[in-house]
């Protein structure tokens, strides 16, 4: 006899706002300055953009694309999708109009909803997609009835709630669909590691057109906890949220980290900040340790657009003893490291590969990409890392960035990391040039604090007392800034365009 | 165009003991008197148990009837499960060899495994099922390879991992299957409603046989934290777990919660615990004030085999609030009342009807019975209960023990809370007799407090002065206990049995 089974549930749940609002009508969904919505005011802000996008036209299967700051609005256009059974496309509002006419051609929306700062870039495009400026909500998001026990619609977990465009840090951004499972499952996995308290209150300083912001939004809803909504990323509004507005986690990259302990000095945190979730790359060994002698609870996580956030993350109680790495897998997760067509071996570096329910089914009208990431669930991820014999996970940097030196691997996260622990650096960047003799050759670009000075010699021979003889740059720009996604996180790619190498 | 979505996921996890020895392999699992196993332990002594059930001959789809106390070797069992893609049946330890030989017939196990006080009851048994007495495990739980990332299981949350029986407080006992799909959305329902801390550790004082304490082991690994496991049931030594094994959520019925109470007199709790999760029924009007009173953080829950234990739960912010209600929907669950074939007004009471991923598929080999109890996913759960009008729900009474006296509805459970308000009175429970003059009259049986008296007037008029008349009860009488479940719950029928009524 077979293992006993039976039908496979057909994969509902309560629409996950609604029911939200069911359970827990008043409790504080957004903080955003001096607005404040209930789940029940986010619910009735959904119903009413709902209604609206209705009336512009939005029906089952069309997707709205939104070009807009952080804010309270934003979450209410996320959460109208599974009243309209649309699919949103969260753009980039760093894009260039020629840049955001491509990807509005590629998604094919219905609409294209603007707002904030976006105005003036929203009235140059060349679009034939119909451009709207976004509905103004009341303070408390309107009135509507609220959801009843007996009138939660289901939301089928297999619908596409969201396209995602990678960052696009290399190559052409493709938009990964998320669909509400991808994002149930993720927020359930992040539990399951983080914990979660009664208190507990997200800020929320990246943006929502990527997975980083937006996943903060899911989590509130899924756990009915608060999100601190920033516009922007700004250090000291970020450590005041931490005082005044009790924040309890935050999500964040590396350069914003830095910037938030540069502004704090040396005050410490409060004990309500248990958690400072670290993504966005490798993180350099110098603000780790950092974080560690000042006793600040930083978690790292590696997580992908494609796996709708994080999908490896530290445990809080591995914090300290395990620095560096990007943790275990989430509990619904798997991850192997892919060497020579094969399993890598334990400390053997790898192409990083992850299974699980919060993977995307794919790319948006791209089977070929789709194919090319996806075999029998095994997302490829394009980066680098190796698990050492406990299972722990370390990322060490996109294979795209890699480079190769006379046959040795060069990881610019490391050169990077090595650089930043000079006291005069602010930030670095690394990339590999053409060498006649090597084949290639590290170039390091960095930014120096502010009233502090640093030769291209003295970086070099900084690196040289820290990094194997192949590792160390062969020769160093001083820039004002370094290119980076909305995120915050460094675009290489940005950075090889200016050395014609 | 149709709404976007793709292709449902195949409902795969990694497997929960294997996933969760690779994550933190060596944080507390079990914590049993002097045993002590980390979640590796657990993992091996679950392989262990797994080979040896193979040696008996247990395979893919065989079940595997259990017959033995709560103790670490129940756990090692219930997980070793999934390595034999078997099916368990726990079995109820207070049943007689009669029952038990039903039930093992109807299971029709591969094996009986029986262990602890169930030796003699397991000699005595007729079935032509093998009885075995169950393994000895090292203190360690052994020690074989630990999973590593590449080789953890997939389960297939379809496949029924438990047949659990109902704990029979009325009519012939029945086998829900409950898969492990079941048990992981319990489990997730219920860390979304009542939070998940670093330290948590849950008490399981129910039997492992019942969904109540068996839950207790699957959350335990779905969330990495530890269970304190007690053999049975004790005030005090619950009481001493509480204060010295730092025991943060315990899982009770009333009367268990009353002595534990009663055994503890005015000695306030801990700070760390936080959460006594009250179920089985509803609850005394006078213990839950007596909890507000004391600061005993009480949750008030509803759940039934048939949902793999909670389904609805106050969340902790309202339980002084909404005192004797059972609170929302978990998360991903739905609750409805049915009344005249509809659904009942709110405030109206009816049957509690409950959907959701964590709702049983069905009875085993009982087709009629689940085609009785399940029509579109909603399970008829034969409970009474209302919502109230913002969406509470507040459980009245099993629709079975309903006494209707001239028209009216008389729900024993009001009719014992009042009566639980006496200071002489320890436990009591109503139940209908025959009246010539208005069909249904209800007779009360009362068990009283050591050293203190009480008469059957003294009852009565104590009744009339807290209930409407109709509800007062006809007569009285003294017992020195009360027939129960194993799980504590309050059996009506054995009371209705003793009156020839």
């Amino acid at each position: 006899m077979d293992r006993l089974s039976v039908e496979a549930s057909p994969g509902l749940l309560p629409e996950f706002l609604a029911q939200r609002a069911l359970i827990g009508p008043g409790r504080d969904a957004i903080i955003a300055g001096r607005t404040r919505w209930s789940f029940s005011d986010l619910y009735a802000a959904s119903v009413e953009t709902a209604e609206w996008l209705a009336s512009l036209g939005v029906g089952p299967g069309d997707r709205v694309a939104a070009l807009l700051p952080n804010g309270p609005g934003y979450a209410a256009i996320v959460h109208a999708m599974a009243r309209l059974d649309a699919t949103l496309a969260p753009l980039n509002t760093r894009l260039t109009a020629f840049e955001l006419d491509a990807l509005l051609e590629e998604v094919d929306a219905r609409v294209l909803v603007y707002g904030g700062a976006c105005d003036a870039i929203a009235r140059a495009l060349g679009t034939t997609t119909p451009v709207v400026e976004t509905l103004r909500l009341a303070d408390d998001g309107g009135d509507p009835a609220l959801p009843q026990a007996t009138n939660v619609p289901l939301v089928d977990l297999s619908a596409v709630h969201t396209i995602v465009h990678t960052s696009g840090t290399t190559g052409r951004s493709k938009g990964a669909m998320l669909t509400y499972g991808n994002h149930f499952w993720s927020a359930v996995g992040s539990v399951l590691n983080l914990g979660l308290r009664d208190d507990d209150r997200w800020l929320a300083v990246l943006p929502f057109f990527h997975v980083g912001g937006l996943s903060i939004l899911m989590r509130s809803v899924i756990y009915g906890i608060p999100v601190v909504v920033h516009e922007s990323f700004d250090p000291a509004a970020a450590n005041r949220a931490i005082d005044e507005e009790q924040v309890t986690i935050v999500s964040v990259v590396s350069i914003m980290l830095q910037r938030m302990l540069d502004e704090r000095g040396l005050r410490p945190y409060p004990e309500t900040f248990r958690c400072a979730l670290l993504g966005g790359g490798p993180a350099p060994r110098g603000l780790l340790e950092e974080c560690r002698r000042r006793g600040v609870p930083v978690v790292q996580t590696y997580g992908l657009t494609e796996t709708a956030s994080q999908v490896v993350t530290l445990a809080p109680q591995d914090a300290v003893r395990e620095l560096g790495s990007a943790g275990k897998p989430l509990f619904p997760a798997q991850v192997r490291i892919e060497a020579d067509g094969g399993d890598a071996a334990v400390d053997q570096v790898g192409e990083i590969v992850v299974r699980g329910p919060m993977v995307t089914p794919g790319y948006f009208h791209r089977p070929e990409a789709t194919a090319q990431a996806l075999s029998d669930g095994w997302l490829h991820t394009g980066d680098l890392g190796y698990l050492d014999a406990d299972g722990y996970l370390y990322v060490v940097d996109r294979r795209d960035d890699l480079i190769i030196r006379g046959g040795e691997n060069v990881y610019p996260a490391e050169v990077e990391s090595a650089i930043l622990t000079h006291p005069a650096v602010a930030e670095a960047g690394v990339v590999g040039v053409a060498d006649a003799r090597w084949g290639q050759s590290p170039l390091a670009f960095v930014v120096l604090r502010p009233a502090m000075e640093a030769g291209a010699e003295e970086v070099i021979s900084f690196c040289s007392e820290r990094l194997a003889r192949y590792k160390v740059p062969v020769a160093v720009r001083f820039v004002d800034a370094l290119p980076r996604t909305a995120a915050g996180k460094l675009r290489r790619g940005a950075l090889r365009d200016t050395t014609d190498g």
